[in-house]
């Protein structure tokens, strides 16, 4: 699940200024176009001409042109350049290898290099376990993805995926020091993705695998968990999966519904919608409906798409048949990972009291907010112009650092509700109201609550590996 | 070429001390033992004990244990713990992942990941050439191995090779700024290895490969040169020969010979001896005679082993048959990368004026230095405790800098053989002297030629894809 920013695109415009022209020239000139003007830099000033740099916030690639060319149109401004802070930013990739100590002498290389290092590779190599306290297994995990189902921008490659997956890995160290190299895949091939991950598995404690197309994600999540003694994790499925339950646990606190007693219909049966299908029922739903293009999935048809035949032999046991509307009719929760606009009032009208509305599609949810909000009780969208914004941030950092303190082998349901109830625990009691269900991505509770409550399930488990796991 | 050190054990001893004991009980048992006393810390103090971590140099495993055993026999002192600096320094690996910039607001996770991300990726989807400008890619290395020839080791498994790879990942970082992070694979298999190094290259500048067993691994580096378009450089091979061109450049300098003239005997014929061969081929010798295990490698003969095999086809002018002896009459120049005391000092006896020796069996030279000494002009090992230090971290640091710097799709002989040169010139006219043909690993000058020569070489042979390559 994505956030989406309703303004994102900061752009720096180099200008030079003749005698002609002045800074309030500009300022108007920008000013008229709508933009607005966040700093301004002297690069270079002579007698009879400065060069300057205006960082200007634009809504958009349209608005940064209109903004461009107000001040084109000008005398005395040239436009020498216009960067957007977006792209400057990627200049040379996010991320970097860093040493921990440096190598500056002799003695140093003689420790971390050859020779020293030979009893150090000879103790793992006598207990293999011993790669844990020698290595950066530890602490290191791979974002691996095959660029098929990039954000929203579907199968662009490994390339173009790097951004992401560098981004992921900066939010990984930064949110929860874990450390996350990306590993992109020129091949789409299940067997040849299991098999390439399984090779690079040794130096890393934990998988965690990113932007891959349904149905193939399940086949490569499902052979690398069999395969691999590390924690394989598709986030895309059970990151927002978490975050959506923990959301849920709080809203049904302030609706006064039970777990058991919901509910639920699920439009859009992908990774993520069979993801939160799999958590709700772990978490005790009974009723569940899950919709897609041709309607809703029938208990007891056959289906050819393997993860409409797990959903049909695995929810709506009042065998429900039709569209979303007959879905609908007295759902308590509507949770949408599907597309812009399935969702009308029409729908809203038909819910049970109380109605809670997950609408996730990205970037446009499946209902417009102000539409919805006067139908509903509590909404949730991927949106973070919104209220109650489901990201998977909340997740995927705390959940790797929990594994990777407990060395655990796994991450297993227990591991993932208890994920999703430390995230829900960060709401305190009195906090709770129907626009603050989910607490903020940058709030540094949540990490400590994530990985502490996924370590504890790790140990209770059994999947944990480490003797005495220190909860921080 | 791996260093050796003869002292590079510093251990940590952790003692608590009563009443019936003071520090210079300590001193005196440490000093009986012969350790010698580094530094001394106060952990902890009280009445009625005290505890402290004495650091101690001591020359090996059994010295340590007489250090200890010193300790423990006198009154009042207990030996808590005893850690070994070496092995303090690895624990918890000892490379990171970090990110360039922080995420520490809505802005900025909106820039480095979603939405804004998103139009950074659908720049490279349009122009894959973009992944050089705007990912990690422009400065990021692979360094892969399978851990079947890790040291001195030999085949000692992925996990216990990654302290190696991390160490050299820590190296490229501090001498060259290139990114570098280690993939141990658990896979022997050529073809396997061959398909998972493409798979994940995307995101990768270069492959560095390491520590790989022969003959695999010249099998391994031509399939994936053949491939990529990034470079293949497997550094056991090269590297090593790159440093051993070098100094073979300056040895001939002092005695006054040129490569067209030399007599060489190559001893050991495995990945580094066909790869030394090839340099000096490549550098206008003529005269190349391989000897292993079973005497000189024969023109015309037919081997099973296929580095043997291109050796008859390439070496040996003269149609030489026999043993080391018979090889080494005449010769100026022996060049040993196989293992200790298999050179004598009568064979040293039958070489031409001005022998050149370089002894690089590791860590115990073909020769013991001492022994050879008498009887040769310029000596070259792989330790860093006589002159001469035959070492690749004179080499790889910079050649992938100027691999990268070039966005080079391959280092090829030109490339390597602009390397030789640099490392070589790094030694100024009026300082060479038998004691001093090799550059010191830590003197700066080194990479920067390296890295420009290199660079420079990439664009001369049409292998750079940088317009504007910036020579630093």
């Amino acid at each position: 699940m994505l956030g989406s920013n309703a303004t994102a695109l900061s752009i720096i415009i180099r200008l030079q200024l003749t005698e002609d022209a002045s800074y309030s020239d500009v300022a108007t000139a920008i000013g008229e176009a709508d933009g607005d003007i966040i700093a301004v830099d002297v690069i270079h000033a002579s007698k009879d001409n400065v060069v300057r740099d205006i960082t200007v916030n634009v809504r958009n690639h349209e608005h940064q042109v209109r903004v461009e060319n107000s001040l084109r149109k000008r005398n005395g401004i040239k436009v020498i350049n216009v960067s957007d802070r977006t792209f400057l930013v990627h200049l040379g990739g996010k991320i970097e290898v860093q040493a921990k100590t440096p190598v500056k002498n002799r003695d140093d290389l003689s420790r971390v290099y050859t020779p020293g290092v030979a009893r150090v590779c000879e103790a793992i190599h006598e207990d293999p376990n011993k790669a844990y306290q020698l290595t950066t297994k530890r602490n290191t995990i791979a974002v691996v993805t095959d660029g098929t189902a990039v954000l929203g921008l579907g199968d662009i490659g490994p390339e173009a995926a790097m951004p992401v997956m560098e981004g992921k890995a900066m939010l990984f160290k930064q949110f929860a020091d874990v450390d996350a190299f990306p590993i992109c895949l020129n091949t789409t091939d299940v067997d040849e993705i299991v098999r390439t991950v399984r090779a690079i598995a040794p130096g890393f404690g934990g998988i965690n695998l990113e932007d891959i197309a349904a149905p193939r994600c399940f086949e490569i999540e499902e052979a690398l968990r069999r395969e691999l003694d590390i924690p394989v994790f598709h986030d895309d499925q059970h990151g927002t999966a978490v975050v959506v339950l923990a959301g849920i646990m709080n809203a049904i606190k302030i609706v006064g519904k039970s777990m058991e007693d919901l509910n639920v219909v699920v439009c859009g049966i992908g990774a993520a919608g069979v993801a939160c299908s799999k958590m709700l029922l772990a978490a005790g739903v009974k009723n569940i409906i899950g919709v897609d293009r041709d309607g809703i999935i029938e208990r007891g048809r056959a289906y050819e798409n393997p993860m409409w035949a797990w959903y049909a032999e695995n929810t709506n046991p009042e065998r429900r048949q039709g569209d979303l509307t007959a879905a609908i009719r007295g759902a308590d929760v509507f949770i949408g990972v599907s597309r812009p606009n399935v969702l009308t009032v029409e729908h809203l009208k038909l819910m049970a009291s109380d109605p809670i509305v997950f609408a996730m599609a990205n970037p446009n949810p499946e209902i417009e907010p102000v539409k919805a909000e006067p139908y509903v009780r509590i909404l949730a969208t991927g949106r973070s112009d919104y209220p109650n914004q489901i990201n998977n941030i909340l997740s995927f950092p705390g959940i790797f650092r929990g594994a990777l303190d407990a060395r655990a082998s796994d991450i297993n349901e227990e591991m993932k509700l208890a994920a999703a109830c430390a995230i829900a625990s960060c709401v305190r009691e009195e906090e709770l109201n129907e626009q603050y269900i989910i607490p903020s991505v940058f709030n540094p509770e949540v990490v400590k609550r994530v990985s502490k409550g996924v370590a504890e399930a790790a140990v209770r488990t059994g999947v944990s590996r480490r003797e005495a796991v220190l909860f921080k």
